[in-house]
Parts: C-alpha cells; structure tokens; sequence
C-alpha cells in the first residue's frame, strides 16, 4: 500500500493537494474507496481510505492508526564527510531504510568533492527527494532530512546530542570494540546520537583532535575496514538490532 | 598496506607471480623492503616484505602474523534472489566488507532479470571480481565466492546448514522481532547460517512454503521495511555486533 508524507498536523479527516494529489490521481490512478498510509508532520501514521477525488485534491479519512512503532527508539543522525561520486545518495536511501532520523553532510579534510553553493543546493533537493521516496518506501514514521554543514558548525552542534561518536579506520585496525556497544548501553529511548563518518581518505589526525576536544568519542564498527558509505548501515543496523529486537 | 590473496597454502617464504605479480610490480610500482599483507588459501595472513622482483615473480618474506580475528566467528552465506540491475554487485561488494562467508544468488519467482548460462557466467566472473577487490579491501582473511544455483539446488543445500532463515517483509510487516536474536543465540562459532533473501518482489507464498518444508525459519529484520539489497546488510551487521562486539 502507498505511503505518503503529508506536509501537515493529524486530523482524522484531511484534503491533500500538490505533490501527493498528482501521485494519487494521475501516477496511480486511485479512485474512492482505495487505500493508503499517510503519515503525518508530528509522525501520526494512519491507515485512510479516500472519500472524494477531483482535479485539484484528494479528501481522505482516517480508518485506524498504525499500531506498529516504526522509528527507531533513539534518534541517530549521520555526518558524513563528502564522499565521492553518488555515495551520498546510496548512504542517504539506505540510512533512511534503516532507520536514520536525519543527515548531516560536511566537507571533510580529505574530501576529493568539491560543490560550490548553486551545486549543493541542488545536491540537497536531490539527496532531500531521495530521503521522502525511501521513507515511504521503508514504512517510515518521520521523514529524514540532509542538511549541508562546515565543520566548525557541525562541532558546534555536537552539544545537542546526547553522544557523539566518531567511526575510526584505525580504531577499527586496532581492535576496539567496546565504545558502540557501551554508547547504546548508555542511550536511552528519545535521546539522540550524532555518528561522524569521514570521506573516503579517512578523518585527518587534526580532525579527530578537534572532534575529541569538543566530547566525541572514537569507535570500531568491528574487525573489518568498512567503506565510508558502508560503516553508517553496520551502526544504523546494530541500533536496530539492540533497540528493537534484544529489547 | 595492500592486501593479497595468494592461491597457496601458507609458506613463511612464498614465490608470487600472475596478477598479484602485476600488480606489486608495475600497479604499485613496489621494490625490495616493501611490505604488504598476504592471505594464504587457509586463510592465514601475514604481514611480509619483498625480497626480491623481477619480471616473472616476487618473492616475499613473512615478518610476523597477523594477529586481529577479522572473520566472524560463524559463516553466513547470504542467497539473494536475482535482484534488478546492478544490485547483485552492491550486495557482493557491501556484504564481502561486512563479513560473508559467500554468497549464492538464484532465479526467485518474481525475479524480472533473467540471465541466460553465457551471461550469468560473466556476471559470475564479475561478482568474484567485486568479492576479491572488496576482501582486500576490508581486510578480510577468508575470499568470499559468488555462486549460482537454481532455486531447487538452493533448497538440496538446506541440510548443509546449521540454520536457514528467510527475511521476509511480511514477518516485518506483522512485527516479527524474535527469530534473528533466537538464531544468533543458538549458532556457536565454527557453525553455519544461511540466510535468503528474495528480489524486489519479494517472495512468493509457493516459494515460502518449500523453503519452510525445508527447514527454514521466517525472520523479521527490524520495523522498517528495507530493500532487497539493503536487508542482507542488516543480517550481516548485526552479526557482528551479536558475535564480535557484545561477546
């Protein structure tokens, strides 16, 4: 069944022009009575049927909300240092397939992609546009967003979460394996994790010495070198699997 | 340092020629002293340095052994239905990074590609490729292989297995949280899991039937419904999270 992210409060009956109109009527073809998930700005999620359809809205009803909790119980957000090619948008679908609450793209030290503001701004409705169709898709409750940042702002940031972690290259060739399983041992449900990820030349010494100075901590994601667009799906799948199935 | 693997049984002195030969020598431009990783067929690896090269052959020296366990302690096979496009080679390369034993891909009911024996033969060679260049890579000691079979062929293998599981949507849909947790806790290193994953699809309530007849366990992976490509990531996340971080 489709799923759509309507840009508005939960009210039990809703009329939905625009984006989401033309989806309904013209790509799929729905009439009255057909079904769909709507999910709403403050993540309400219903089941709906439509009751009236015309050229310029859909009018839809409530059935029952959706019992299911599908947001994972802390909120992760994913920096990660501008990758090369289309990394960006592989990280952006799968991390919001599994679970992410939101992401963060920074210009790394070791950065190879370089994007002036005109390009980055279209880069970030891309990468914003990727994010709704793979939420609808996953049957999320809330909708991921991508924001650019420096990476001064995105230390200065580091005091709204409730830990920061950083995904080491070397921590990983050195064994540590302790600090993830730690960091979840010490987050509860609501708070929030941001988790750093560098380019593919890996985070610079100086990096890593500022990320630490302002409270992040370095982390393995197990014995094997990752990618840096494969080291965000091992911590947003482990949260998972710790949150959600050994709770 | 590079990695190589050497189709050899480990030797402290080794003698290498053929690709790896190449590629020390003229990709890597390497001399006398250089150092690099070896894997051995029985999957010991070492750090060694070169003594000698010329343009046949390069001879190298073990200096010590490497310590890290990179392999995870159970192997999981990961069977992927034929997935669209090039998501087989995603699902080579991300799953070789995060720890797969091997891979089996097979024609599922609702798979639309369609590859006749001559192209699935080069897809095979491709897949290796990917698994090889992504075993290196991520400094793995075991070189994952990319198998075809058909879908009876798949099932004939079950009894090889200490577990079968199936990620099935429907499983997710319901709220299925237990079996993945369940499997892990029954699965002691040195044991098998093989877990299969339908195409885009999905699979069909035919092909369940057999497989369960067979052996095989239905398992949700998380709330979330992910992608083809993206569920054998989570299975392989949390397996090492399961068996390397929280052990």
């Amino acid at each position: 069944m489709q799923r759509y992210f309507i840009d508005q409060a939960y009210q039990p009956t809703v009329e939905v022009s625009g984006e989401a109109h033309h989806h309904m009527s013209r790509v799929m073809r729905m009439s009255v009575d057909d079904q769909v998930f709507l999910v709403f700005k403050d993540q309400t999620a219903v089941k709906a049927k439509i009751t009236a359809i015309d050229s310029d809205k859909v009018v839809l009803e409530e059935i029952e909300k959706e019992s299911l909790q599908r947001e994972l119980p802390i909120q992760i957000t994913i920096a990660s240092g501008f990758p090369k090619g289309e990394k960006l948008e592989l990280i952006v679908q799968k991390g919001t397939e599994l679970g992410a609450h939101d992401f963060i793209a920074f210009p790394g030290e070791s950065s190879v992609a370089k994007w002036d503001a005109k390009k980055q701004k279209k880069k970030q409705q891309r990468l914003n546009k990727i994010a709704q169709e793979a939420a609808e898709q996953s049957h999320r409750q809330a909708l991921p967003v991508v924001n650019f940042a420096s990476e001064k702002e995105l230390i200065a940031r580091f005091s709204e979460y409730d830990a920061v972690l950083i995904a080491y290259e070397e921590s990983a060739k050195q064994g540590e394996q302790a600090q993830l399983v730690q960091t979840f041992q010490q987050l509860s449900a609501g708070q929030k994790l941001l988790a750093v990820f560098g380019p593919e030349g890996g985070l610079t010494p100086k990096e890593i010495e500022s990320f630490q100075a302002a409270g992040a901590k370095l982390c393995g994601l197990g014995p094997r070198i990752l990618r840096t667009e494969t080291a965000p799906f091992y911590l947003l799948s482990t949260a998972s699997f710790y949150y959600e199935l050994q709770r």
